[in-house]
């Protein structure tokens, strides 16, 4: 008894609505240890239908981290209060990630506006974040006007993303000509935004003037033209035009449904986790084994027992 | 109503169990397509102890077929009878298999010992073959004394042979010394008896020995000797070998808890399926959609209602 701390869920909530940093902060932790009674907790996030949420992606080295920093500045100059959520599912102990993630922490620490919190996926495979939807649901809470998901694009991560975001920013950098022709699919029909980062390279307008071609409605999905945007992050070039870019496409629609199809698939899982409650595969594997030693087993009736 | 056929599945087991072909067939049919009803005969299947499994997995080119087929004969003469399934996880339209599998149905079909079914994958992925525990489990109740199941050796496949099978052969061809090296290590962990095929090649000795090599117990997991067995299966040579090497085998011990954990895994799906009846997740999207749109959703609320 003496390690167990009683939570007071509605306090925490209250908390976290009046944006008490401290308080953002553990229920995030909460939230990923499954702390009992967290479900609590999230039954009780009231519905937000006005905080954004802005998906920033694309392959390593294209400078995200960077580029979301200088976005941080740019928001909140604006006034605007912003969470960001950095997921790496590449590595599930990134040093390297916690180490930036510190220096950029302090970097904003005085920043009443900002909130910055890196993810660890804890070896999840093919996904952002097993708790990413969860996550971003108690942020809308906090109140915030946006939040950024920062990941890299790799596989499953890119669709989840895609479902996440109300604006997917894909970051590149300019290469080779013919390599953006293998450019990941994936990474090119979820992005509303694409943004050719460190483009004072001396290729950067022809990869800029590639990905156009490749961008042009016959070549792909796309409902809309997607902006292809030059930023040289580190020089703060470009950042305005990408902000201005991200709230007008936000002003301009707001489309539930990929965000309904992510959610049903969260929420299948979950159903299915509250179904199978009670089924270990240990104890099955067991009276199975019992029932083929004993020659009585029938998988079906097995089945229908349960 | 036209259309609807009665299906009296007390008589079709009957029949399948006083080993008629053609209901053999039907039964196989029914299951693979699920034809309504078709768990009732699955239910009434009596357990079976005495029917053997022989995985015959390995590369594509290795000779699998060739072999399966020098095996069937030894196993013929020797008065059993066999039930051979051929699964290509490859290619769900092969029609090079379907028509191989013609002329070997009619090289046996005047055997009545002798019963060959191809089973097509329909693109799913990774898997043996979606109904093959459903499909052995009734091949035991025609009372057959082996079942043979053929197939690539390509990623999850193997893992569920070894699981399905009591004793799993994996066929190689000779090839230069260091490819022995980068054999795939599932094949290698899974394998109870290697064949060398087409052994009359020049590099058949040289093959032979590198493999004993790497089977030694200090490179690998498995309990007892690997028996590394060369054969030439077109000209039917070393398969009397083989043969008597599985009747080893089967004789010398029989070991259910690699089959319990396969059966495991399949009574969970199924268990899975049965609880999540009636959730389908077009009726979920329109309904998140809907509260999405009103402002109203929360995930935790929705998934506690179902």
């Amino acid at each position: 008894m003496g390690r167990q701390v009683i939570i007071d869920w509605a306090q925490l909530l209250l908390d976290i609505q009046r944006h008490a940093v401290k308080q953002i902060s553990r229920g995030i932790s909460l939230v990923e240890n499954e702390a009992p009674g967290y479900e609590q907790l999230l039954l009780s996030l009231p519905a937000n239908h006005t905080t954004r949420i802005i998906g920033v992606t694309g392959p390593p080295g294209a400078g995200k981290s960077t580029l979301v920093d200088a976005l941080i500045g740019a928001v909140s100059s604006d006034g605007k209060k912003v969470c960001v959520l950095c997921v790496d599912p590449s590595s599930p102990f990134n040093l390297g990630a916690l180490l930036g993630d510190r220096i950029r922490m302090s970097e904003w620490y005085n920043d009443p506006n900002v909130f910055i919190r890196s993810l660890a996926t804890r070896g999840s495979l093919g996904g952002l974040h097993p708790k990413i939807i969860e996550i971003t649901e108690l942020m809308k809470a906090a109140a915030f006007d946006f939040i950024i998901v920062e990941t890299v694009g790799v596989g499953q991560s890119e669709i989840e993303i895609a479902g996440l975001a109300d604006v997917t920013v894909v970051v590149m950098v300019p290469e080779a000509g013919d390599e953006v022709q293998t450019m990941k699919a994936g990474l090119m029909e979820i992005a509303d935004i694409f943004v050719v980062n460190k483009a004072d390279r001396p290729d950067a307008d022809q990869f800029v003037k590639n990905l156009r071609l490749m961008l042009a409605p016959a070549f792909n999905n796309h409902q809309r033209e997607v902006p292809v945007l030059k930023t040289i992050a580190s020089q703060k070039q470009g950042i305005a035009e990408l902000y201005a870019a991200i709230i007008s496409l936000l002003t301009a629609s707001h489309d539930d449904s990929k965000r309904a199809w992510l959610l049903t698939e969260r929420a299948y899982h979950l159903v299915q986790q509250k179904r199978m409650k009670g089924i270990r595969k240990e104890v099955l594997q067991q009276s199975i084994l019992e029932q083929l030693r004993a020659n009585q087993f029938n998988l079906y009736k097995f089945v229908e027992g349960l």
